[in-house]
């Protein structure tokens, strides 16, 4: 076979991948959505039996060697079928070296497991949970082992979620992002100069938050011709296909914060999704390019755009109209203080920007213990309050509101927490590189103009998808390495203006 | 192999089927519901993926090898994995005996047929759409001969939709129809006694609507925690997966009727499938016996039930309660009377129940007359006008609204059309026995109580799902062979008491 007929049949494979992955991911939305009940235990079959089907597209003998093929003549392919080759083979690499039985054995663990979370963390009883975590950690141990790692076991992990990451890296950036965050956590603590956040817990009918939603995500430039917004009990993004980027936001009638940002976080998202160019459709690299790029997204959308202080000045009016008794007697600027309030809490997803990034260096550091050995599975609800009494200066009253809170380790998501705190460090320095093409980035915002933001970002970030990694985009955007000192001077400014 | 392996295998095919089925219909249902626009040309590509899969799955060699083995030893299997394997034969045997590429070929000719006819139907000229029926009705000639048939041609096409039913068996059952509806459909147009009709056509406003869609699918007992009701252009009725049989309607805010008995006919579709035996769900059994039995489920509902005098003077005030202004002055009388409005009319879709077969019947004829050679394309619209003259009394004035009307033959869907009457006198048959079980079936309706008749065609009808045929059924559920009398009686008592 020539080269071009492995090419094509490398890409009708991959292509095939794509239209299982549709199903897939149709199934799973709809599963979140709305599908009733009783067709539950059959959507989970399906869903299990098509994502099988793509396991096994991934790793058949033939990928193999089409994957082969193609690379001993590489220089001769177009550049992104030279990436596509690249993707595929590190997934083949990836997933071929797990025995089948023990994947299977995982997957079912896992599937199980997530539920035992869910009841666990009902009870806030982590002894529930222990024994399957502690299996758990023992597949992912062996997985390590048979997908090999230079330097830190953990490094394998990391590098699943954001290729090239390594711990040396990542100690390196929160050590002194810890260093900064935490005297001005407790600076915050011991000021005065506290906002008035009593109005945001008023009743906010749901009819009006779904409106207030549909339109942020219309004014920030989401395409509705290529999405769609509904409502599931924890928002999410999820991309069907290309042209179909959809988000979904949870309504909390009595705090309408988690509705209004955590719209504008998985609409950062989907823009991103919906800029992908389309000549990478249908291809491994038709997403982004990792999941901290893609947090980069969501957070310089909920935090740069969403909580600036310029944003409120155009929107808040809009939002007291539609909620006039819940505003009354409440300016802009006050609204402004009330949702950008600094104060430590116990759980990850509620926390505030500035003390977001400690939550997540609590999980790094605890993963990293893990996977080195230095602590036991039982062992870990104490780890985890110490380091909150160190980190943030309060000590969790109960596992629910502890290590239970997450379900990421219930489905071996070792490695992904990090993700968080890097994509803040990327959007703040995109910001920054931004600033010097965008001057008048204030008064955009202020304007309601977001189209040249958007465009800035598409050019340098939603574009490629895949086609780059991580580490390579942010020196093309930003002409330098990752450097966190943009995050530490953003927060810095910001909250010591707020709060001192 | 022994027997019992190869009954595991042929199973976990027919499972794997149901669930790429369960993949397909979920990106159907999506398509209909909302899905973005911007997907829907990856959408259609990943349906046609998986539906090739499907086929592929179907026609296999390894499925072929699987039936032989049982057809061999069928007498030692258990009686549902007997007919599964009778089922799935004559799958394999419909599928297998086109060639690969002429499939292929009338598949993309269809696909691209239902687009051309759809402008054809805009512009109301049949000569747009002739080229394109004249060439399916040549791939469908074709396919006739590779399938074989006994007596007239059109029998194979009809056995495709209804399991049994025959060119002679029709003749004989449609002309007794004709001759009591001709001349009854006469006595009406010349009677003076007219319904008044004004109020239909107020405006109602789709929230109340779709309220009150809500409220009547409760009170029929369909299960909502087994399905869910949405919009779309047009209502139809679909089965993801056991457990999850939805509806759809279409609200017009200028004509309540169509919503209202739209969902009440498409809940009787669905009642029929959420009360399939489950034990025959992930088989190939796990479905309504034939497109027939299914639109006696339905007829019954939305003509038996939803048109029945007893049902609104039960539920007229409730419509009158949500839209009082509408219905102002109207009797539950009045309003009786006027859903159940005669008249001769244009469009099959709208046509009242007297009128309805004799639209089926036009298709009927000249379906036969195509297949037996006795017409040709060019000539189609004529002959489709002669016969609305003749049965209808009425020329319709262009194709739009003659034989342009209709979707079917644009997808090859020959052979349909007449389940649509043989419905409605399968219906007509277990209503009259159903009688002798439940001689309070007026009172029942009336007070509500739905419930003995939903079981009486659950144990009749529903649970069996594919498992017999439709002859089967109505003779196992009437004691007798199918018979239009008891179309002819209801239809004659019931619109002589209200015209005559």
């Amino acid at each position: 076979m020539s080269v071009t007929a492995y090419e094509k049949e490398l890409l009708d494979m991959l292509k095939k991948i794509s239209h299982y992955e549709q199903a897939v991911n149709v199934m799973y939305w709809d599963m979140r959505t709305g599908a009733p009940k009783k067709g539950e235990e059959y959507r989970s079959e399906a869903i299990g039996q098509l994502s099988a089907d793509v396991f096994q597209m991934r790793t058949s003998k033939r990928m193999k060697e089409l994957l082969d093929a193609l690379s001993a003549q590489k220089e001769t392919l177009p550049p992104d079928t030279q990436k596509a080759v690249e993707e595929a083979k590190k997934d083949y690499e990836l997933n071929s070296k797990i025995p089948e039985d023990e994947f299977k054995e995982y997957t079912t663990l896992t599937s199980k497991a997530e539920s035992v979370w869910e009841k666990a963390k009902k009870a806030s009883d982590f002894s529930l949970f222990a024994p399957y975590l502690e299996k758990i950690i023992e597949f992912k141990k062996r997985f390590i082992t048979y997908w090999g790692y230079e330097g830190h076991p953990y490094n394998a992990l990391l590098d699943f979620y954001e290729p090239g990451m390594t711990v040396e890296t990542l100690d390196a950036l929160f050590s002194e992002l810890r260093e900064s965050i935490v005297p001005l956590v407790q600076k915050i603590a011991d000021s005065r100069k506290k906002p008035d956040t009593h109005f945001v817990q008023e009743h906010f009918p749901k009819e009006k938050q779904r409106e207030l939603c549909h339109f942020f995500l219309k004014e920030l430039g989401y395409d509705f011709e290529a999405g769609r917004l509904d409502e599931t009990v924890h928002p999410f993004q999820i991309t069907i296909s290309p042209g179909d980027a959809r988000v979904t936001t949870a309504y909390n009638e009595s705090d309408f914060r988690s509705a209004l940002f955590g719209t504008i976080h998985e609409c950062g998202h989907a823009i991103y999704e919906q800029n992908i160019d389309e000549a990478l459709s249908g291809t491994n690299l038709s997403e982004g390019a990792s999941m901290g790029i893609h947090e980069s997204q969501s957070l310089f959308y909920e935090n740069f755009i969403g909580r600036h202080q310029s944003f409120w000045k155009r929107y808040f009016l809009k939002l007291k109209e539609a909620n006039p008794e819940q505003f009354k007697g409440i300016s802009a600027e006050a609204f402004y203080r009330a949702v950008n309030e600094s104060k430590p809490s116990f759980i990850r997803i509620d926390a505030d920007e500035l003390t977001y990034p400690l939550h997540i260096m609590i999980r790094y550091e605890i993963e990293k213990a893990i996977f080195s050995g230095d602590v036991s599975v039982e062992d870990l609800p104490k780890m985890w309050n110490e380091k909150y009494e160190a980190y943030l200066g309060i000590t969790p009253p109960d596992d629910a509101k502890g290590i239970l809170q997450d379900v990421h380790w219930s489905g071996g998501d070792f490695g992904y927490f990090p993700s968080y705190a890097l994509g803040y460090m990327y959007a703040a320095q995109l910001k920054s590189k931004m600033l010097e093409d965008l001057p008048e980035f204030d008064r955009l915002i202020e304007s309601g103009d977001f189209q040249p933001i958007r465009k800035w970002l598409t050019e340098r970030v939603h574009v490629h998808g895949k086609r780059k990694k991580p580490l390579e985009i942010m020196k093309a955007a930003t002409g330098e390495e990752l450097n966190v000192g943009y995050l530490i001077r953003y927060l810095e400014e910001k909250y010591t203006k707020l709060y001192l």
